[in-house]
């Protein structure tokens, strides 16, 4: 045994991300002098009231949007909520009835959507879930014949949170317009981005979606803040109700430190997405090349080729446990995770592998390992060994 | 002109708090290095976890609940949310129907408590106000004759966050007491403890509260975090679907840092309040004496003996255009606000003043002055020079 501690190797960043130094130093005046109330009329007020608007500015540059198309919320959790919900309540405020509507969603979605939904559903609203391919790419022929007059929403994550599949969103909105045409309506499309902002373009034109979910906890900023982002036709109602914050979208006293920080992680993490997703994908690619390699046991789950997040790798190894496995790897200095942190992170079985595969042994015994930029191929090599260890031990029994 | 700038007299305690050194150095860690998901399995994930956990802990003996009792959410606006629709939606859950059930406030209330009623309102809900006197303190015999068999929640503040009153929350409580024995039902019982924590007690006993809801803004804790605490026999259903943290009450990813502060600034406020309350209130009676006597037109709301909030001066200038008047004091380095900066911090009418002196000259020009701990009395009196003169010179017009 070595006296000295080896680094920790983080491969976990689906699930929280360091917050920048970068970051940080933007938040730390309004987490000291400048701590007024961005909805009073003095001074203190004014300065925090400036800052959160030249923050909700940047993050329009950012997204090329409008800076009143921006809504500051605490989180993407939050932020799905407020979307799916809003949206069918608009509606409902107009007058029409929650029998009359209908969502449209997949089964592989992060808990906070498919709990929405089931939320909406015991109000009287109809849920329809489009099959995804093996892959998890939304089958586009299904979706199509699943549309009807009723349908006001459809909610898809941009990537997924457990597989990293990236979904053709154009391809998606394509048979969104379509079906509006075909029947006169509006539907709305919610896009789950929680995933996206360090590896993918978030510009909202770029999404094809009128509702942008965002979670700054996933891009290198602080935790507990998030957005919600509108396009120009997008209507919603408030689910939160008090003072007239955030257009009256989203009452509470503004969360000053956060909604900066939030600005400038959104700034940073797309700025450079591509050459940052390029080459992580390329030490992906790697890894779960070795990894296959070594590990014949290990099944890669979602996209094989074009169409993964740059730093998702997601494997199961059918009849290990996988729970056990991520302590042992903790152990030795890695961390990663069975499946998404929201969906429990310990045991039991991953809703979104099972969905795609319809195999028990699979969905029970998933793995992912999502990359950092500063993730190496040798970390994934050496992480290789420590597994292929463990497997081999485990097998003996 | 003096070329020197004026130190500002920060007069606004009630809309917004300084984070403390104290609290700030409690939440830098998570700020920094510990950025886990408190939901994941790893070493990264534990250590948050330990953090969320310690802090629940720490807010349990704080307010000497059991720690499963407190709940973390955004900010004092969703924990009235939470509480108000939450233990409604719980019933309804249960098969009560909203027709069948009614909540009891005051006209008085906060914006995230009145505009919460309204929107049960709007779903069938039945919505009682009982009138307050012109101290704003509940009228408990008015309050008995609303309540019936079909009141399931009743939501006062502890102290209203414009005019300081703090409620005799045991006479309520016992009027609640005596008509759930009466009728034989629960009424669960919501107090809005925003302004709480600084000042007056808030151990949940000390409440007689079933559920408790506390901003952490609001004293000297960050900004985008509350909490909602649980009595024994409070049942309530989350308002946000998701992942199932917060023991399924508040799905997202937990704000570590923000959670590790309010732990924290919870713990300082009360630890020391009633000193700290006792010193502040001195300096607070004697600047309302002064600027009675100096300013012949200012009438006072609220309370006039026992009952105010420590901290709170908040007075009328019939006739004078007190946002105006918040401007020039601002100019002269003083902040102050009209009214709650959730009820629009500018212009118009306070609810609150007009509710208990049903007089327009006298809603629409109120002035509220919070203290901070270090006000001073020279302050207060500087203070009504610089209001006076200006009272003085508006006159002429």
């Amino acid at each position: 045994m070595a006296i000295f501690k080896k680094p920790r190797v983080y491969l976990d960043y689906a699930a929280a991300t360091p917050l920048s130094t970068e970051v940080l130093k933007g938040m730390l005046p309004y987490l000291t002098g400048n701590f007024g109330n961005a909805s009073a009329i003095h001074t203190e007020g004014v300065i925090a009231r400036k800052a959160v608007e030249e923050a909700r500015g940047r993050v329009a540059t950012t997204l090329q949007v409008r800076p009143e198309f921006v809504t500051f919320v605490s989180g993407g959790t939050e932020s799905n909520n407020l979307a799916i919900i809003g949206a069918v309540e608009q509606l409902f405020s107009q007058g029409r009835s929650f029998a009359d509507m209908e969502v449209v969603t997949t089964e592989i979605e992060h808990p906070s959507v498919l709990r929405t939904v089931r939320s909406l559903q015991a109000r009287g609203v109809g849920v329809k879930y489009v099959p995804v391919d093996k892959e998890g790419f939304v089958d586009l022929n299904a979706l199509r014949a699943l549309l009807s007059e009723k349908t006001v929403l459809v909610s898809m994550a941009y990537a997924n949170s457990e597989i990293g599949t990236v979904q053709k969103l154009h391809a998606i909105k394509k048979v969104l317009t379509e079906a509006e045409k075909r029947f006169g309506t509006t539907i709305t499309f919610h896009v789950d981005g929680a995933q996206a902002p360090l590896w993918l373009p978030c510009q909202l034109a770029n999404t094809y979606a009128d509702l942008l979910s965002l979670d700054m906890g996933k891009c290198n900023g602080p935790k507990g803040v998030g957005m919600l982002v509108r396009s120009r036709r997008a209507i919603i109602s408030s689910t939160l109700f008090g003072g007239g914050q955030e257009s009256g979208f989203r009452p509470g006293t503004e969360n000053t430190a956060g909604i900066v920080g939030a600005s400038i992680a959104l700034a940073v993490a797309q700025k450079d997405f591509l050459n940052r997703a390029t080459r992580v994908a390329r030490v992906r690619n790697s890894g779960i090349e070795y990894i296959l390699k070594e590990i014949p046991q290990v099944v890669l789950n979602g996209v094989t080729g074009d169409g993964r997040l740059a730093n998702n790798i997601n494997i199961s190894i059918p009849g290990i446990d996988t729970e056990f496995a991520t302590i042992v790897l903790d152990k030795h200095g890695y961390a990663v995770s069975t499946k998404s942190a929201c969906a429990g992170a310990g045991g039991g079985e991953s809703a979104v592998v099972r969905a795609l595969s319809n195999d028990p042994a699979r969905s029970r015994s998933t793995l992912r390992i999502s990359l950092s930029p500063e993730t190496t191929f040798q970390n994934l090599k050496d992480l290789t060994k420590v597994l292929k260890a463990h497997i081999e031990k485990m097998s003996k029994y």
